[in-house]
């Protein structure tokens, strides 16, 4: 059985609750249960949390090489600037898929840089809560594979 | 049954035959092959085309208006340049996802502007062929969310 | 009586269709009839063309040189970096008028760049389907003023 | 009967005396007796101002409002740089047609850059003082649709 | 008792009448009433004048040298690319406020650049005519403590 | 009577002991303590706040909803990229206000840049400790208005 | 005997009584008398105007035409954005040397870039008011030797 | 004996009809000639062929591989923008030779810009139809270099 | 006895973990034990601490002030956005020296711009670990000098 | 018989001695053996220099006037900034040819742009030593093509 | 008695004998002639001197510190990119006046920049070989002021 | 013993006697003799040269390859464009270490970038001519630690 953490960032904790328009109507809580039920399907343990600090991000990023199989991340606004964000991802040996609920390259231009797309294995933008799921089947068969 | 066309640009013909380090083993015969495995189990119907050359592009993206009911879109190189398959593809009432199989952030610079991303409802890059299926996974449930 | 081309670019043939609160409400055969009843009026003779494939209009803007007196393009989305078309453009020897539906000045930033408009006469934006007729009176007054 | 007011911006006032090359040998009141001739055939009375003053065109600008049905403006090397203008243009509810003479793509590259054609209905370049006849028609028709 | 003077820019003379939505409900008379009965609770006196000459402005800075004991300045457009303005309220010994009365920072990227502020002593944007006021509680504080 | 939380970012705490010449002479308590006594005459009840913590900061902001009536933040350094307090901002349904203590246009040239602003209802730069107290006008009035 | 026409834009009439440091210590009614007194050992007549209003300035290059035989301006500000003043120096007959009175290139970034020394025979910075005589004596060594 | 396919793009069909003064007096037919007189002296077969359709020409490029030995390309205007044809030239295992018959690096500035060149084993510009020669003698050489 | 604070940011706790090609194959707490080492020598007391989070990086800038001679900083990829850091760095009256392991001139672009280096007294890059003691080198004989 | 220069810029003494993988296994010396015997056969006369001093190269490029009959010139790095040898080659009635070993284009960016391309009569990149045959080639025959 | 030099950088040596369009028809010995007649006049002795050399330009500005009372200075392309002479003209404590002979901003964009105008007291531009005498007549006042 | 070599660029023969607040108080010689006296410490031989010419220090560099273990270079003003020394730096087999007296990151933008560092071993800046001494402990470890 595969562990994957989910590691979500700055703001991500308001989700269901502000601008639904675009982030969509459930809430973190919300989407987690969905994400558990479908990880359970795919005998899956994941393991999801949030925080609106970069520091945080960056320490669990760091423990979770060694302890979890797989790493799914959204890093919020912290994907146009926290290069420290992604060195942490680039020095782990985990395959990192990265998240964003919405379509990132439709809104103001500064959404369109991810400073750390490029030292993940994959991103998935545009789908809100089930890129969270799409995330956890490519995840889930590259380690399928991999055995 | 929902219809969904996938449509993949220039030298995507070449899959599993050049630069398999970057764009995988498999030829896309063979990718189609997975691909219509995976559609018959979400009762899903594909159609899957390969063109060189633009203008077959644009003809094929117009003619799925009111055909099918999703676009699947590989706009190959094109992603970087063809305004006139982005002006296409914002013509039509489908949703359309893009999907690249290499991980364009991590690629030449060029790469990571995509002229095309923001009129598609969401992008998948770096998962390799797999990104068609999430792509066919996602647009069924969105199907599926509408009925 | 002279003879002048119509060179419409990709999408085009969508008038009518789609998007109209940006390009009108009329079909671009609609559009050839108010244009031919202009025509006729000012005794021109014009011919119409739409393709959505960069080649096939340069083939035909090189073979306009010594068949048509004048010719009207509006390149589509082609008109921001196909220099392809520039190219053609150039090369032959008719005064050409590049016309535009829209105010592309007022759309998204990619289109406020012409690659095609320095090697044109002038160019018509923002006047709807009667930018083709202001054009026609352009060219007709133009060649009558050469004879 | 439409009242249309043209204004022209600085230096227009020197045309048909000095560099004929780029804009033409007629001068500006022989233009004015032209478009007059026009206008009396479309019947709509046409008011011509020229100044090289910014404050004086921003000034006409504000009193054609609720005075003149349409504006025709060829605001000169304002058009490269004086948001002034833009913001009179942008507050009045007339609609506004910007022409000039000489095709701008294809001069020096600050002409390429009009500050003020985004908030104009159109443009028209390259047709020299035919291009303010074109303006008239396109208005004339324009007010007679909206009628 | 401090002798303030108010420079309003081009097109401001439009409060009250155009683009409501943005600039707000009151014209600028209505404007002038509500400072003058908040100047006087301040005792200062104020006199405030609008042009849409850049010239005009020019002088009028250079004249409020030795005459008033401060200067609150809403350049308008020329915010945007006036440096003759810039020079001029650099050239003076008078504090100077620059007041927007919409967020500048919102609106087109343009507006964002101000080629005033780095010669005043502050910038106020955003809060519509109660900007003024607020520069002048911050001017009537300052001239104060200087005193 | 109406409650407003005032959040100042990094190094602020080191107001009246740095730097004096760009930032004054007084300290951040001595600043509160004017805050306080401004605030008591308008019958407005004030929380002051500082941290060196981008995450903190966005904790508080997010807190804020529902809790205060509006925000007074001086995000300090972070003003230039922090798009995750940006987010925060833009998630709450306040009245927000930036302050700057110095005037940021006249300073290096990364300060010009606010990531901030345009999610803010509007910006105070230039006036020292007294913009605080600007601020807090502003929003008392506003807030009165809107009652 | 030669005519020549200085003309100074915005700001040059404060010289003498602000910003010594960088312009220098004489009023421009000294400077004048400096420049007649050297004038008329050349046997040149020279007329001397100064304005704040862009379009003042544009009416006099423009009359200068035909009346004096040659031109020296110091656009002030106005160099660095007035391509209205530009087309009018192009639109001249005359020879024109440009004239900064500072080393426009020891300053801010701005004043390093001239949008009229193009269209200018010349350009004197760096040499205070001195700069006036040295174009004076170049412009009646340019007339001399074309007589 | 060695096979070279030569593959040019649009508009070079009209050399030697166009803009003789930039491209030269031969026709196309005509450098074919020359090209082939050469190539019998080489003992190297070689085939050309003219498109002006992108997606004719990413097939050409395509199918050479296995049938060619060595491919030599003038992409005419597609060398600035067609990343689609760089992909094409970068998955086939040939050598391949960018050649322009004028200096691009004199001309327009998008010319200086080419897409392609860094996938190929090297350029000629400026040599006008001798390119082909040269690319020629580099490219039968090599092969012999490498038998 | 001089007492010099060493600070090491983001990720810099994974030396001699990951990307030891890049780092190096020490760990921290043995390059720690190097540094004590040379330090005792040098009769420099030395205090070293690691932080992921910003604010405490932030917050030991601060404390650092009248407890520590000097500080040593290796912001890792804070270096690259953290204006907050270098306002820290600039608050402070010690001499701050600047240290990279890697020479982060031929890294990927982003790592060239260093945010703090210009309120840092000097930089060192390159080196691995012995920067840190050529750091204290220079802090040393710099405090000696100064005494 | 026709004298030809061939100039080497600076560090092209290496060859074959340094960084083999990119500039080939030979060195000068036996590069201009092999040049001298095409030479022969072309009845050409050859003379071929290196210096790393620019002043030197741009020395013997002025001499070459009227003692050569043509220069092939390989600036190295000086290809990149060296306006003086720019203008020295802009300065001679010879035709120029400029040779770079490897396809500039593949390599840093900075060596994507010649500052000397445009003055001369072409470029061929990406040959190697094969390179400077192929431009002996191309002016012996226009050399003889002129006479 | 003033002792001034003059120095002349690279292809200055050209002068008369090529490109007499844009330089003049004067050789640099009939150049000084006409200095040297001037500079009699003006009491002032006069040396002057030309390389191709960076080095040797720099070598002489450095050993006219002490020597001469003032440098001349026209550094030919160097003008453009060479920061070593900058710093060697701001390293000495002579008045330095830079000249060309032609207007530098109406040729090629890159000779708009001027790396060493910053360091000089001024700059004349546009004058041909009478800027030098307009220098040497600036730089004499200037001596004689001091005195 | 290990021989290394210091190379100094130009205007660094000023040391000590210009602009010493920016570069310190001692000459070149003298700064030499504080590096033997540590050379000798450390049982290293040094060699120290400077040259204002570009050739030379090239010259140096090459020659320094068999000669000398390492190489010591403070390029100057070459530092910012000289891509010549890079490359014969880049040629050598020695490791280099860049030094710069002053911070160059906290003076004019232009210094701070270096075309040099990306090929040198590490950079030293800001540490006056102790940098010279810290390259010299850092090398000697390095060639001890190789040997």
């Amino acid at each position: 059985m595969f562990n994957i953490l989910i590691l979500n960032g700055p703001n991500l904790n308001l989700l269901g609750t502000r601008e639904k328009g675009i982030y969509g109507e459930r809430t973190l809580a919300e989407i987690e249960d969905l994400i558990q039920e479908e990880a359970a399907k795919l005998h899956v343990s994941v393991t999801m949390m949030q925080s609106n600090h970069e520091g945080i991000l960056i320490d669990n990023i760091q423990k979770a090489n060694g302890v979890y199989d797989a790493l799914i991340i959204n890093p919020g606004a912290f994907t146009h600037y926290s290069y420290a964000i992604r060195d942490a991802v680039k020095s782990i040996d985990l395959p990192v898929v990265e998240v964003h609920l919405s379509n990132i390259h439709a809104r103001e231009p500064f959404r369109r840089k991810s400073v750390t797309a490029d030292v993940c294995a994959g991103q998935i933008t545009g789908f809100g809560e089930y890129g969270y799921i799409m995330a956890l089947y490519a995840l889930s068969k590259r380690l399928l594979d991999e055995e």
